[in-house]
């Protein structure tokens, strides 16, 4: 089957992994359909991707992507203004896409601070809206979902690097947990898809209404999304006060914060500091479209089920190497504080990627000084992120 | 504060733990309203309810109880047939009664093989339709809840009899991970309350609305709650084939069902049959009004949060235990056959109930052979249960 035929909704579409990985489907030829509350991301995303794509096109006249390079931002990526709490609205999305033969499934809360603040917010939007997600995606026969869990279910693991067969724990907040839980839930989805199945074949064929009720999932467990498009179009926008080391620095170097606080520096690392596994937000949208193939295929081995990859680069670095790194690429000593730790952090977190290097045939390709240099183009490009637009 | 003042929300209050509850709680001096969607109970339950009640008035002459005992089963017993997935349903409720100052939560799906057949549909009642509660709560300011959780959130415990700090595991089944999901669920919620409550503080008192933020949770681990009232006019009325022994054996011994099945004799115990810590239905009930009656001694002191308690007896019996006690009640012995073992069934959870006792002041007060001739009197008397009515 051409992957050219295939249509993926993503949810989540506009927000910063969800734009780099509707562009990279593009690119690989699927047909993309977005669906975004626009909650904590911009519409303008989409018009990077689609700018984007025309450039890709140009770039590659003897790929499909010449086909549609000329359709307008609204034809090329049908977008729905739409909440995963809203089931009947996530229904009409299905209903006016008959197409649409798997789901990359962003949307969701992220923030790990504010969840310890407002959990039933959290659990609501990600595990009802989740929930909601896939009964609708049953109900219309879409039984294929790649999900963005984070490598926080891991908790504080017992070594590192860190195997996909390393416990998941019920982690260390709201927002963790929604991970875990999600990933349960999933799971159990294809377990029970199974039997289903096979209660299914027990009918007599003339009965038989020629579905296959067995899902395929893949998880992935992210480890920490860097970086930005190197076209310096496209990255990403948080509102307000970033959560996480790379955007709260980009921030500080175009002056919109005045320095960086350095979360605790008594971590039984070398330096002190955290040791987290970053990788290129390019190479983390590649991993979704290497998922999905990888999916494609196993079902026409008739292959289904719950499979969960690290997405991750295999190497740790340190804030203080991050600083250095990004440093670099600005040109100039952005200034830091060291303040005390923040609950829930821990020590190291850094991926073993074998599994999905060998499973999926994905590995992260760039370079630490890329992902520096990308994300400083598009924070300097765009100081205020789409609102530049 | 009497607690004749006292209005509790009951969510599922037609089932089998909530109509006696509701009883109890009548009988204790509160008042009851009772929320129920009736997808797996019957409103008879609440009839036989009023008919207790006026019963236990007429032998109280001198408990608050007679001031209502006249009233009819409407008036004593407001009733809404809401769904806790409907949040504005809900919301209507609590409109309609701000009185209510606690919730005991029952409402929910519980049969743990269907669980692995239908995750979705328990993940998306039991959870979504819990936040939804929370939520709903949250909006109507009240912040007081008792959780029907259950032992098998301590999955295969480490030792026996189990204390409350056994570890929690993401459990057998899909059934027993909504327990698990829902108690972290309303911790995190009681830790952000703490927080907000904090933070509400620290505003200057003019513009304080003079709420009180802070939740007040109790999460009762119920262990294996059998038999019925002794009245014999109240009991458990499963749909369908019963998931549960007791109900089960009841209904072989009134000849709705051929032969008991029991699921493997080969587990490592004295008859190698599974051992579970069974409690009569009117001790369970009782420890909800002990729980709430330790959450306003404790809210008067100025304490909140989140605390679990086990409610079992802490004498564990077998299934041929259970078997030859509820003969000695019939007259008769049963008949059974030894089938394969069930998935997900573990061979001991006997619970450590000392907390309760110290803590709640509550104890198991019912003998094995009361509960075994109050089943028998509900299922003879009533071998159809509501459906007789």
């Amino acid at each position: 089957m051409s992957p050219s035929k295939q249509t993926i909704l993503v949810t989540g579409g506009c927000g910063y992994i969800g734009s780099h990985t509707a562009l990279r489907l593009l690119e690989s030829g699927y047909k993309v359909v977005v669906l975004d509350n626009l909650s904590n991301s911009s519409y303008e995303s989409l018009r990077r991707v689609h700018k984007l794509y025309a450039a890709y096109a140009a770039a590659h006249p003897s790929s499909s992507a010449h086909e549609d390079a000329a359709l307008s931002v609204e034809n090329l990526i049908p977008f729905y203004k739409v909440d995963i709490l809203d089931k009947a609205a996530l229904a009409t999305v299905f209903t006016a896409h008959p197409e649409i033969s798997a789901v990359i499934h962003f949307a969701g809360r992220k923030a790990v601070g504010e969840s310890g603040r407002i959990p039933l917010d959290y659990y609501n939007v990600n595990i009802s809206g989740t929930v909601n997600l896939l009964q609708v995606m049953e109900e219309f026969n879409v039984r294929k979902i790649v999900f963005s869990s984070s490598a926080t279910v891991y908790g504080n693991p017992p070594s590192i690097p860190i195997p996909e067969t390393s416990p998941i724990v019920a982690s260390m907040s709201p927002y963790g947990r929604t991970k875990v839980f999600l990933e349960h839930i999933i799971k159990d989805l294809c377990v029970a898809s199974v039997l289903k199945q096979q209660e299914y074949l027990k009918q007599s064929s003339e009965t038989r209404d020629n579905v296959n009720y067995e899902w395929s999932a893949v998880l992935l467990r992210y480890f920490n999304p860097a970086g930005a498009h190197p076209s310096g179009i496209m990255g990403e926008d948080p509102q307000g006060i970033p959560n996480n080391l790379m955007p709260f620095l980009s921030q500080v170097a175009v002056g919109k914060l005045e320095k960086l606080s350095v979360f605790g520096k008594d971590y039984p690392t070398e330096d002190g500091t955290c040791i987290r596994d970053y990788l290129h937000v390019v190479d983390l949208a590649q991993g979704h479209v290497a998922a999905l193939a990888k999916m494609e295929q196993e079902q026409t081995e008739g292959q289904f089920g719950c499979s969960a990859y690290n997405l991750g680069t295999g190497t740790g670095y340190s804030v203080f190497d991050m600083v250095k790194a990004f440093n670099k690429a600005v040109g100039r000593e952005l200034p830091f504080v060291v303040t005390e730790r923040r609950a829930g952090d821990v020590p190291n977190l850094t991926a073993d990627p074998r599994l999905a290097n060998e499973a999926l045939g994905w590995k992260a390709e760039k370079t630490l000084d890329e992902m520096c240099a990308d994300l400083w183009r598009w924070q300097r490009n765009n100081p205020n992120g789409y609102n530049d637009a």
